[in-house]
């Protein structure tokens, strides 16, 4: 596998838990949903197109097995899937499961307040419970 | 085929240019930002990964597909890529086109402010360009 640097701020945003065979798991701290990340290890990459096809296979096949997980611990209402980069520009897609009546339902949760980080407890719990129904 | 019914307010908020394998593409009636919405042509599916994985892999090749041409098309500094589904549950694929400046840059464009629908000829030449590309 190529050498694979990791974006300062998606490190310092995000919790390791799990490297599945594309992409890191991360799980952005930020206690106000249940919001992971999956960072692609692959060097100087910014659309998903720019991926070679296995490449994108792979990640959509991880991004919904992710999601799935999601939604099968959380019983969410809705599940979030987007790849923006207008700020961080390293490729990595945001899986975020939604409730009605959380935090700026039904509107997106980027750039919405202020970050509220996890417990490590509590974090340690959700991110058992996502590798469980991985 | 099976049968496929378009969500209202899908159908009110978008103009189909074409029909891919899959997914309708239509064109977000938002003169804002270049946005493109892909409809998998299914009924009853909500999140990507109730697809069966035929059409998950078909899906993934169409939105990459829309994202390079909107990239080509627009010269835009990022593509976002998201399927959200908070107020339509319809399963729908955004694709936008990002630049610097634009509205609520680098914030995300659900929910801000009000839609500018296109004019009639501007939305052609933009249309034209996108089918070009593809």
């Amino acid at each position: 596998m190529p050498a694979f640097d990791i974006d300062e701020r998606l490190e310092r945003d995000g919790l390791l838990i799990a490297t599945l065979g594309l992409c890191q798991l991360r799980i952005n701290n930020d206690r106000r949903w249940p919001w992971m990340v999956l960072v692609p290890q692959r060097d100087g990459v910014t659309e998903i197109f720019d991926l070679t096809p296995l490449d994108q296979a792979m990640l959509t096949f991880e991004t919904n097995m992710v999601a799935s997980a999601l939604k099968k611990a959380t019983g969410a209402t809705k599940i979030n899937v987007g790849a923006l980069g207008n700020i961080v520009r390293q490729l990595h897609v945001h899986v975020i499961a939604r409730s009605e009546g959380d935090a700026n339902w039904p509107g997106p949760v980027w750039g919405f307040g202020t970050a509220e980080p996890w417990g490590d407890d509590e974090r340690k719990a959700f991110a058992a419970r996502i590798l469980e129904n991985l």
